[in-house]
């Protein structure tokens, strides 16, 4: 099964690519998807839809894990954030790529056992479990890895995860 | 010109559509896209660009007018509401419809000359302009209306009101 990670945002959504066979996961690839600060609301939006439908197509995907977020500076960002969601969720649905979400406290809990861990932690136990030749980075790309890696854990015993 | 004005959310979608002819407004349409309560966040999400989409081929507007929201109830309800209106956006740049966006000051503004007009008087406002049979009802629909109406008035005098 391939699941693709994914840990929203407007300027930089992370995304992160594992296979899962059995009880072994294969790292396939990380990275970000970025938009133009320079470029107005509906272009960046319609760059993110793009840019992931790429992504997508690469490295069909059976399964997608996307990050929850409940914490923001202001409602400002938590609208824009929320657009960039709805336009990530917009694209899955229509490729029917089952969708299932988990919150920070998940992600961290399932990589490190703990769910306040901090972000080098995680990225070292990302290095170490998934044999990677470096720490994952940035932040979003690390992110997204820690998602796909706890929905390849733990997608059976979560409540609610799934919509 | 055909002005569709809309007023984004999550279960309720208000849509008004004007045609403006020199100074005049003819009225077309307006009414409510609605989502299921009972449907997943991401079907709901699919619903909304379908029915959008449906909605632009109908009537093919030539610009669209959508309200910017800047006041929640708590965090969650402007996640959702920006997942609506990334949506949404997207939906208007893939069709190549110019998108304005006003503020609810500017609208109400616009309709009765007061940006803090109650919810009563821009609907009985609205009904005497554009010489409707009836009060437009429900509120989403009539607010859509007002801004589809405040865009044919005043596209050049807001500033920063274009992306």
């Amino acid at each position: 099964m391939i699941i693709l990670g994914i840990d929203p945002g407007y300027g930089r959504i992370g995304y992160g690519i594992l296979e899962k066979k059995g009880n072994i996961f294969n790292f396939i690839d990380y990275g970000v998807i970025y938009t133009s600060k320079e470029d107005e609301l509906p272009k960046r939006l319609l760059s993110i839809d793009e840019q992931l439908r790429n992504l997508i197509q690469t490295y069909k995907p059976d399964e997608s894990a996307v990050e929850k977020l409940y914490f923001f500076k202001n409602v400002a960002t938590a609208i824009q954030v929320g657009e960039a969601r709805g336009v990530i969720l917009l694209c899955l649905e229509k490729q029917n790529i089952p969708i299932y979400e988990y919150t920070p406290f998940q992600i961290k809990q399932a990589v490190t056992g703990y769910g306040r861990a901090e972000k080098g932690q995680i990225q070292r136990t990302l290095k170490l479990i998934l044999k990677l030749e470096k720490t994952p980075t940035p932040d979003d790309a690390a992110d997204a890895l820690a998602t796909a890696f706890c929905h390849g854990n733990f997608r059976r015993s979560f409540k609610n995860a799934r919509y």
